[in-house]
């Protein structure tokens, strides 16, 4: 098969690879039905983050199971599935609390941004959907489910957003544009959506949101400020991971509210006297997706959500260099890839 | 009056001062039972936070209110008050969220190292006690209520301790002390406090602590994975405010666990993307002591908790220069003084 892999910065190349088979008794291998470019590809893909010589990508995916180990019990042939960025064994410990990401088994998933795929510990990273494969319009949605999606519910389920509660959500990207979405399943009263990009911004009210500012840093805080009559949001969700969005969203939050962050935080520092006296809760880390997708997927199955709209372009997975440029560039929110 | 100025590192004089008067109709003047010094107080007094010029101290107190200026409603003349170490009006929007500490007319209270104190916002800072002035054996208590143990019950409940939980109370000043107290009344399973200081130990265990740990830092971490068989704690209260112990709470955590800080952070600056995948939650900032001090009072008064016990020196505050010391050289957790 083909594959994807980053050779350095801006050099995506979609080149010759082995099928993957299975290595050990809990694997299991699909053949996907569509994979994608995450916000989080982009941080190697522009240079900012080191790679160790080349780097096969991808880690999202949903597909059909075909082959799994001899010590996989629940998932099946056939059966097609959605499975978390972050594998786990789902009976850890840290599992049991719902924090699946930490898994003591845990591994980073990479080389999904290709047609065929190893999932380890199948058993607890992969959840299929129920009634059989579904129809295709859902697709979209379900990738959606395996990260962006899953990490959008955990920035605002971290920043305990409660019904009737004032939300503001820094960063425009697909994860902010899901923790919109998010935050308006949790009922939340008033939901600000920081974006100074039209297409973006659009998106954001058909998720839910009922204001946009577009000033950034402490301007940014300042309009939040304003908008919630000196007092600050219940619940801020940082969806960005640098310096300045951090710092905005602590700023726009109340005393006693809630700052969540679930991208990689980027030469990120805390001044913990800052920090104190912003008297904030703080809350992130990678998202416990599995955690989530049972109810994401059935949110999704019976079409209460439609989070699969956060992708504008879609692309034959061959052009994956093309679906980088665009979402470096700003031209595409986030690029789906046919298999 | 004579009462209490820093004047450098050191050097503490106990010198004239004007009496105190009220200066806002919102005032009322007390005259103070016993006040004492805070570990707080230690930063100034040994150089490690700079003041600009002489510097009244002191922000712990209770005592009978002698006046009350002319918009003081609730208060009256002759009550016995517990107060905290933050003015509040008691209604503001984040006083009704219980962040009385970050009340929109917060001022640090100053000066309480002396027999007179003029406190602000009598009606939203303190309480009276039930039943009138209290027998001369719960002062102590009633004391402690004022700052130290509003500030220990608050590291557990930011921590979020719940029955049957595993806490780590890293720090053995008065707040950690009474940081194990206010576990054990919210029915913790396992306490462990890290000591090296044998009287520390001793009170530790006395007001709940099941385990002791000596070792500190990164051992000190290591060896709470040990004790909790590699998963690390539900909640960790962090009551001394360095980067080591920081990051020593923070290791000690759970994924998903919750660490508290109640100590203004000295020096302490947290790495965003350490603190990302430690997956904890975070939360601290000065002590909304108002919202539990109703409580906090009941259960000394009815004899459930005893918090006085963390005063191991009693000296008249004419003596102040020596609780200092006393203090700073570790030979006492806390110096009461006698008005």
């Amino acid at each position: 098969m083909k594959g994807t892999v980053l050779y350095g910065p801006g050099d995506i190349r979609f080149e010759d690879r082995d099928d993957p088979g299975i290595q050990e008794p809990t694997d299991a291998i699909l053949r996907l039905a569509a994979t994608c470019v995450c916000g989080s590809d982009l941080w190697p893909y522009r240079g900012l983050q080191p790679i160790d010589g080349p780097t096969p990508m991808g880690h999202e995916y949903c597909g059909v199971v075909e082959e799994v180990g001899s010590a996989v019990k629940s998932i099946k042939p056939r059966q097609f599935v959605v499975g978390s960025f972050a594998t786990s064994d789902n009976t850890c410990p840290h599992c049991q609390y719902g924090y699946q990401s930490s898994c003591i088994h845990r591994e980073f998933m990479l080389r999904a941004q290709a047609p065929y795929l190893r999932v380890p510990r199948a058993d607890g990273t992969l959840v299929p959907t129920p009634g059989g494969t579904p129809s295709r319009d859902l697709v979209p949605s379900l990738l959606a489910a395996s990260d962006v999606l899953g990490t959008g519910w955990f920035a605002a389920d971290a920043a305990n957003v409660k019904p009737g509660a004032t939300v503001v959500v820094v960063g425009d990207g697909a994860v902010g544009l899901l923790g919109v979405l998010s935050a308006k399943q949790m009922r939340a009263g008033r939901i600000i959506a920081m974006s100074r990009h039209e297409a973006r911004q659009k998106l954001a009210r058909e998720f839910g949101a009922s204001d946009i500012v577009t000033e950034r840093g402490e301007e940014g805080a300042a309009r939040i400020s304003e908008l919630t009559k000196g007092i600050g949001a219940d619940s801020v969700l940082e969806c960005v991971g640098t310096q300045e969005s951090m710092m905005q969203a602590i700023q726009s939050t109340r005393p006693g509210g809630y700052v969540s962050y679930v991208g990689v935080p980027h030469g990120v520092e805390l001044d913990g006297q800052k920090l104190f006296f912003s008297h904030v809760h703080l809350h992130g880390g990678p998202a416990p997706v599995r955690r989530f997708l049972p109810m994401l997927i059935d949110l999704i199955l019976n079409g209460t959500i439609n989070p699969g709209k956060v992708f504008d372009l879609t692309l034959p997975l061959d052009q994956v260099a093309e679906g980088y440029r665009a979402m470096d560039e700003r031209r595409a929110i986030k690029t789906l890839l046919q298999v």
